[in-house]
């Protein structure tokens, strides 16, 4: 590429990095705040959750058309190329994510009695895990760091043995007490929302790892 | 465009949707014949799940070159450029539907004395649906049908049932024989790999009724 041409290129990449740390920013704080919501029963902050995430598929969309535009006109290669097809990529996931965090928000006024709930406890222990991995799959992503991507990976099977303890929990108070069994399978639909951002979170490390190195992380279990 | 210019789109095009086919058939395959492999404890078969997913991750970086060269070359708007960025979402979401199918696969030899799991019946059924979200979803992709697109949403709620029901049984199996408990932790690791199949054909869903129509559809519960 010719000089100029380089230097617009790097700061084309420079926004579409900035436009991805924003959409995951906003995906971190759904997350909280919809946890937080669900902790309080607070169906205002969780409302606020719900009319946020349209701003994520705005970003998206820019983040598309910035990449296009990238492509286009700037016509790049080999590493540069690999890294605008994973903001491509990762936009997608990370909208994904949001909307995990509106499906919590949207449960909120469904959860009755919540105090009876040990689950609620671990939940925000969960949603925080979860939460971490989101912040650190962006941190990695914007600092091209391999070993953090893996790191984020590993931390997946932790959220996954939450959900497994949420899960079996759940099950036995619904058994103990039939009368709480709706709002009990809201919070397994909580919970089950949490690990799927994990989930998520994992399979953008996954493209952070192959934007940073070329080749896509061994495998892990999930 | 210019017509000759239209009419090279158009080949692109197609190839780029054949590749995603493709793509799909081997994901839909792979899933069958690592459920197989499971049922009948063939280890051979589960060593041919696991070699067979390189051809799934060559086949999208196969999508990623083509839908850059489309970009780059034919400079498409609107819908047709639309179908391009989908391409390249689609194919990250399949890759990693082929990945949860080696997942299990990788688990077969470590499941003992399989005729005792009652969930052994069930698997092969909730596998069953996931593979047809898989098939549907690709067929809604290569009609851009937005319609197909929303009854592969909706399906996902009946492979979540499933896991719901294989869980509560594996958690009370354990219950009972603790000497399971490793096998059934496995067939656990199975269930939620078929879950999150359901999962990310639910998401390319989104993406194809995004490709048909320019808008995500309304979110599901999940």
């Amino acid at each position: 590429m010719a000089e100029h041409t380089v230097k617009a290129f790097d700061e084309d990449i420079t926004r579409l990095r900035g436009l991805i740390a924003e959409m995951g920013g906003l995906a971190e704080t759904a997350l909280q705040d919809a946890l937080e919501a669900m902790a309080r029963g607070d169906e205002t902050l969780a409302e606020k959750v719900i009319a946020g995430d349209k701003k994520i598929d705005a970003l998206e969309s820019e983040v598309d058309k910035l990449a296009v535009r990238i492509i286009a006109l700037r016509a790049p290669m080999a590493d540069d190329l690999r890294e605008v097809i994973a903001a491509l990529k990762i936009a997608g996931v990370v909208e994904r994510i949001g909307d995990y965090s509106k499906n919590i928000a949207r449960r909120i006024g469904q959860i009755e009695d919540r105090k009876r709930f040990e689950p609620l406890t671990l939940l925000p222990a969960m949603g925080e895990l979860a939460g971490e991995m989101v912040h650190d799959v962006l941190t990695a992503y914007a600092a091209r760091d391999p070993d953090l991507a893996l790191e984020v990976i590993e931390a997946d099977n932790k959220v996954d043995a939450f959900f497994d303890s949420i899960f079996r929990n759940l099950v036995s108070h619904m058994m103990e007490n039939p009368a709480t069994i709706s709002s009990a399978a809201q919070l397994l639909f909580v919970a089950r929302n949490i690990e799927r951002i994990g989930d998520h979170a994992t399979n953008v490390a996954e493209m952070v790892h192959f934007a940073a190195t070329g080749v896509y992380p061994p495998d892990h279990d999930d």
